[in-house]
């Protein structure tokens, strides 16, 4: 099996340069290519079909909890971006403006969204105008941009594609309860489909959204330990919809504002699952987002009727599982075995003459590489087994390096070692002074990634300052 | 019911003014709104709901016949649009450039994608190899933009969703065909889905594609007569893998030029819809595009059980049809009939306790008004039938229309007889010059709609000129 080597060696090693690593896969394993535009990548079709998968279990479960699509236009006024004070600032300096259309200059120019808290406000403004309109709980599938300096396939790109919630509210309370369920639903699509556990928690002052009153995310760590922020939501209170006028009268008959949430995940999602799952062999997809779930390849192709047996079975599949069929010429058996592990394909399906004439076929895992023979007959029932095992121990995997890569820290010593040994988490009280945070940056590259939900006791003062402290962060470095 | 004339009243007579009733129905029913990007328009979640269902059809139709979707960049840049010289004609004019990013300006504009075509040969040409790599058949679900001077909501906006496909084939042939199985498809869309019978045919020249050898449309008939083109598939030849050098090796090792498509169907199809099936009541929705299929109106829900009651049939019917219960407090029933009405939804099911008691209630269909008492025991079942006869019948009344305002004409007398009087479509013979067509325009507003599939021996000579003519073509106004 000489192209076996031969086709490894393309890929570097993960442990020598997991950036390289990465930018391998992505290309290798057909994600995603870069283009004539700066910055911005294709997604070609692997890579779309987890964004797919991605979408539609992320969107049954907007819709079940009473969430409504709609599109609103890709370009904004500079005074409607230009009306919350905050927002405009942490957003304007990575704009795109258009300033021509139509072959003449325009009179306003508009940018391209980098996000549309303006432009759902505007519009939440024509539109509402009693207690009877609320909630209004509209989400758009879209892409966005902002002009990032440096760039990486779908962990950071000028253009990429997302969904943005945007709602409004008759109360706070309410509206409160909105950004965390639908961070609930985050959790859920990352932990449940993509085989990855999340930390909960809100992030701190410093680090939340330009114009938001708090952000909550849910971080997940990647296969170096590092912090990948995986999706957010964030409560607004009455920052926008008092500037932007979103106002309704209330069962008294009085005015009052509205109370605002917005929420997001993205194609970096893509990322996170490249980097959580994949190992030296390649790409490594928790089956229930796999475009492909299993792939029948057959050996001995020429001998009689194992093609035949084949097609056979992939069509009995088909009707369960999303299924390839590599009937390539051309290519080796060994190459193709290689190539659909590169591509992170769950379960390979191998059957030769002789075991077509026994009856059977070798199941084999992409998690563990383990393989079973398995009666031609059981094959619907046991696939559907395997892929459940692979998808749990996918998850139980990350959640042992998660668990066992995060640490605890009382002072900057302890802190800076722990993040020197383990590159993970650190769990590590904090006084609420931003100061603390940029200390902690300067010295190890770690940020402050939340302020879990689940708070723990690790000491009564801020691992930074030593000052009284009862929060507890947990930190990290980032992608 | 006095709220009943007060609303119908709010929507303007479809036949005094029809471009204002159709303004007024997509803002009663909420399909969609005016926004302060000039040009653009908010999609509300019932139209939203309406471009879902069509995006489901159809993109499952096109993965059935092979394609595979993907997601390329928004931005083109200059040099990119410019490669092929028919296309920037056409397209330069009307395009959105990009000049600042970053807060700095570009070195090379960007331009908003008017269309695809330039990225996609971009990057076939970096990706293709070999004939093995043959052929690929992407598609995109996107927005584009184009710098429209006058727009209406869904028929003409300066953004406006849609999908291209765009694909590369070995053989001329293997192209041509994949560009007329691609009509194929929109024409089972549109008919089946939309229920509105199309007219397939080729563009004349002056009417094709900037930058294709030959462009295919279905063409469809409106309420008033007037045509709108509701989808279209492009054939390239070679026009833009040469000057993009999107080129293989053949099975002889020769290197050759691929030959190119592309195709589209955009939120358009929802202003079709709106213009061929509505009527002074407003919205009349197709029962397999409609976001809702039936309402339940409980009928004096103060007396006891009737919520109850609505909402145990309501929870059935939710197992096979998309339904919604109005429980709503403060609006009458006669409003509630008319909102629903104005809205489109097919059908209408009414309770009241009597009906409750006798195990009946009432379904009104919104295509004939006509009532029918059924068992509530058979709903599930007759509502099905009732769903299926009205898409039927839908089609069958558009289908009416349009083979009774398409008249023949021999003449130009006759022609423009025809066309003041039916307004319709008007079948006549064309010599092939440009000059006639231009005529044709002039004297009557008329265009060339397609050389249609079906040909039909209207006469030997042009309508126009009196010239000998074999070909024979559909004339019509046009959206």
């Amino acid at each position: 099996m000489s192209d076996n080597k031969e086709f490894v060696k393309e890929i570097t090693n993960i442990e020598d340069d997991f950036a390289k690593w990465y930018t391998d896969i992505v290309k290798k394993a057909d994600l995603a290519d870069y283009t004539d535009t700066k910055g911005c990548v294709a997604i070609k079709p692997y890579g779309y079909a987890i964004w797919e998968n991605i979408q539609n279990y992320a969107d049954d479960l907007f819709k079940k909890s009473g969430v409504e699509n709609v599109y609103f236009p890709l370009l904004i006024p500079e005074s409607l971006l230009q009306k919350e004070k905050d927002h405009v600032e942490g957003f304007a300096p990575e704009v795109a403006w258009v300033t021509q259309g139509g072959g003449e200059d325009l009179e306003e120019k508009l940018c391209i969204r980098p996000t549309s808290e303006t432009m759902f406000s505007n519009l939440y403004s024509k539109w509402l105008k009693s207690w009877r309109d609320l909630p209004m709980v509209y989400n758009q599938w879209c892409s966005v941009l902002r002009w990032e300096k440096e760039t990486r396939p779908f962990l950071r790109s000028r253009e990429f594609l997302w969904q943005e919630g945007h709602t409004i509210h008759a109360t706070a309370q309410e509206a409160e309860e909105r950004t965390l369920q639908m961070l609930e639903i985050y959790a859920r699509v990352i932990e449940d489909l993509l085989a990855i556990p999340v930390v909960k928690g809100q992030k701190t002052p410093s680090e939340k959204f330009a114009g938001a009153d708090a952000t909550y995310t849910v971080e997940t760590m990647m296969h170096d330990g590092r912090a990948l922020q995986s999706g957010t939501s964030h409560y607004f209170g009455q920052n926008f919809t008092k500037p932007f006028d979103v106002k309704f009268q209330n069962k008294e008959g009085k005015e009052e504002y509205a109370y605002q949430t917005s929420w997001g995940i993205s194609t970096r999602l893509i990322g996170g699952v490249i980097m959580a799952h994949g190992d030296n062999r390649g790409l490594k997809l928790p089956p229930r987002v796999a475009p492909i779930q299993a792939v029948i390849i057959p050996i001995a192709t020429h001998k009689e009727g194992v093609i035949e047996k084949a097609q056979e079975i992939y069509k009995k599949l088909l009707e369960d599982y999303r299924v390839k069929l590599d009937l390539r010429d051309g290519y080796s058996t060994g190459y193709k075995f290689n190539d659909w592990e590169m591509r992170g394909v769950p379960v390979r399906i191998e059957m030769g003459p002789r075991d077509i004439e026994n009856g059977v076929c070798v199941l084999v895992r992409r998690d563990t590489l383990e393989k079973k023979e398995v009666k031609l007959e059981d094959l619907p029932h046991e696939l559907g087994l395997l892929l459940e095992d692979i998808q749990s121990n996918m998850f139980k995997e990350c959640k042992k390096r998660l668990k066992e890569r995060t640490t605890t820290a009382t002072n900057l010593e302890e802190f800076c070692k722990n993040m020197e040994k383990e590159q993970g988490f650190i769990k590590a009280m904090w006084c609420g002074d931003e100061a603390c945070e940029d200390k902690i940056r300067e010295l190890t590259g770690a940020k402050s990634r939340c302020i879990p939900f689940e708070q723990e006791h690790i000491s009564d003062t801020c691992v930074c300052c030593g000052k009284k402290a009862d929060k507890m962060v947990i930190w990290g470095r980032q992608y």
